[in-house]
């Protein structure tokens, strides 16, 4: 049968998924409501308006609708870049000599190198929709804020970006790149909103982080008229948008008769591992098969590993609704980790319900084994992957060797997000050998989670 | 019939072409014969195997078979990044307003960022089945460099890469995704060959050029045992191995029932218009049908517009075989244009004939008028060109528009060769205002052609 496997798999326009899925629509339990910071109850969709725009907001409350369907003009914009291919990994099998078959499906083949583009599009459309005449976001990576600034300059819509200062710096060109599509770039936290300055007063020398931009370009969008602020990750409409990668997937992998028994994705936020999985996760819940998931985090910044399951802020600065989700407290910074778009303190309330009652669990790799993974697979696959991607490469390899262990040839499927070619300053210092690896001790730890918020009668 | 056309099309693995064409099997008059340096003589096959190992020489030389097999192992390795994408630019026509249909080939889609990909992995190989030890090639942009470090990690061959200056300052991390595929990365000109050596004392702050990294590489590759230079572009059996993009644009537009009335290339050595072209001109050679071929290059760089017919080294310390083709002189080196991959003295042999015997023309371009374009063409269709690809972006735009104002509507077909992820530092350029355009003046020019080689009876 392998012999009839292709390298790659692209499926044609007519196959594209038509409709995202949205997994909540089967979860026995739901994951628990987002509270209004300012009352402590169930945040209404009304309450969202001022945040996102109305679509979004009743998107990121529904629960019921199973499959949305994708309006034509992001389906178009879809098809400029899409389908992304389904790849048989058959040189790293071989380089690993294990009896395992290895596919990813790989989302960096447009250029802003990563899935991202998948919400983007649709959020940037919906705003437009709207009326609202600009947007602001952050960014850790600067993938988000690319495949954002490519969405909002498609859409004729000006995008202020607010990126986590460590990453600023570490990739300059993102900026410029964001600037070709027309994106303004802040480093974060900044003097330009007041929970910039407030968290500049307490850590001048900060590399920020996500939950600190997100601050930032919240209170942003809320000061702004006819601006609204757009996310990423995390939020239930990102993994609805990102359901994509799963659609394609499996019905790529019906298409080769292949169903995965492993299926790995890295998390930061949620938003690949939670599109990634989306229709296997169906068959989980609605008891059709059975495949095991797992996502993978940073040692540096354990969000599912170590965190815990409680009511947070989304953000530093504390304005956001807050949400049952498995988090390190908003108040974490986590250290400059070179996987900007995995330094983020909580995790999607959707993927953090899931892990909690066992449908998936979580395992968290240390850098340099994330970027010994990341060579090897560019050496024998030929793509160099980004180090948030690589987190994946890093536990398929383990699944693989454990594979080769055991002789059993199971089939694996990983998401790679995207590629690495704005992280060089990465890859050089692994390659020169000042790459360290972080793990944050009980105490750093504990100094997170005493900023949980105090909810009476929900969380004391 | 424009609705059935799909945004983008792959060909499937079993429609990929299982052999490379050869353009001079059909020409009826034949590029004239390299000449040996030492001799003045034609060289011959064996004159080549010092510094190319056999099959490529023998490649080099052979005008007669029509089509070369691509052996298993380099189809295996074009399954890993191809076939590539035809991509018909819905955005960009809509955005012109204009009649014309545009087509690109975009060769972008792999970790080297280019077409250059496609001869890397043939030439490796071939050196690899030699039993040979190590390469050296000389990289301009960075494409092609990368791509043959991607090459050589595959096959374990130990390479060195001799980059031209000023790409090396402008573009630092394409030696950390060199060094990631385990390349050895070295300024040109540097101190560690003796054409080095000279061209430092001569010009102490020049910024080098793709003739002065090719005199180094090669210096090292004879001077050194099992070891053997490769090279990018230029020569015949790399336009033989180009010939992949054309052949596979060529199905894929017979799969749309289209067929282009005009094919647009950039031009800096040749290798990606002399590949994108090969099956069209094939047509056009035996009078099967009659496109117009358009060669753009820049205008600082202007060897086919400006340039002269003639004999000439293909390197800057006059070691190569001299070749018949478009040059601006050995001893010509150009400002520095952030189109690194188009800052060479000469041209393709096989396209120079071809353009002197009116095959096809060739119009330059300036800077600043190509990333216009490549901005626009950004914001439409999402994908960031590579500045050498924007020059064929910039000529297939003004083409549309031209087809605009006459009413005409044409079917253009355009080679996107790559990707400019690790060209921002001439994307903020642009950005900030401080690109400036250079165009050498006729005694800038006369300063080269003076320098073109006497060669008794052929050349005086």
């Amino acid at each position: 049968m392998s012999k009839k496997i292709p390298h790659r798999l692209y499926l044609t326009e007519e196959q594209m998924p038509k409709a995202w899925y949205n997994l909540r629509a089967d979860m026995k339990e739901q994951p628990d409501p987002m509270l209004n910071p300012a009352t402590g109850k169930p945040a209404t969709e009304e309450d969202l308006y001022p945040v996102f725009c109305k679509a979004l907001a009743h998107q990121e409350m529904d629960s019921e609708t199973r499959y949305v369907e994708i309006p034509e003009p992001i389906q178009d914009f879809y098809k400029m870049y899409r389908p992304s291919p389904l790849i048989r990994a058959y040189n790293l099998e071989k380089a690993l000599d294990t009896p395992a078959r290895i596919y990813y499906k790989f989302e960096g083949n447009n250029t802003s190198g990563s899935h991202k583009l998948n919400s983007a599009v649709a959020q940037a459309y919906y705003a437009k929709e709207q009326g609202l005449t600009s947007l602001t976001t952050e960014t850790g990576a600067g993938q988000w804020g690319t495949a954002l600034a490519e969405a909002c300059s498609f859409f004729h819509l000006p995008l202020t970006v607010y990126m986590v200062k460590g990453s600023y710096h570490q990739k300059p060109f993102r900026k410029a790149i964001i600037q070709t599509f027309g994106g303004e770039v802040i480093a974060s936290p900044s003097d330009t909103t007041e929970a910039g300055r407030k968290i500049l007063a307490e850590h001048p020398d900060t590399t920020g982080s996500l939950g600190c931009a997100i601050s930032e370009a919240v209170e942003k969008a809320v000061t702004t008229p006819g601006c609204r602020y757009v996310l990423g990750s995390v939020l239930n409409q990102v993994l609805l948008h990102q359901s994509i990668i799963g659609l394609e997937s499996k019905i790529a992998m019906e298409m080769l008769d292949e169903y995965p028994d492993i299926i790995i994705g890295c998390a930061g936020g949620g938003s690949n591992l939670g599109g990634l999985i989306a229709p296997f996760m169906q068959d989980k819940l609605l008891g059709r098969a059975n495949p095991e998931i797992i996502a993978v985090e940073p040692a540096s910044c354990p969000s599912l590993t170590r965190g815990r399951y409680a009511y947070d802020y989304c953000d530093t600065g504390k304005i956001t609704p807050m949400a049952k989700m498995y988090t390190l407290g908003c108040g974490f910074i986590p250290s400059p980790n070179h996987a900007g778009g995995l330094r983020y303190h909580g995790m999607s309330p959707i993927l953090s319900k899931l892990y909690h009652d066992g449908y998936m669990r979580a395992v968290s790799v240390e850098q340099t084994r994330v970027f010994e993974a990341a060579v090897l697979f560019a050496q024998q696959e030929t793509i160099l992957p980004a180090p948030e991607s690589a987190h994946a490469i890093r536990a398929a390899i383990d699944t693989a060797l454990a594979c080769k262990e055991s002789g059993e040839s199971k089939t694996i499927l990983f998401g790679l997000t995207g590629t690495g070619y704005f992280d060089m300053t990465a890859y050089s210092s692994f390659h020169d050998g000042t790459m360290t690896d972080y793990i944050p001790s009980d105490e750093d730890l504990a100094i997170g989670f005493a900023g949980l918020p105090k909810i009476p009668g929900i969380q004391e």
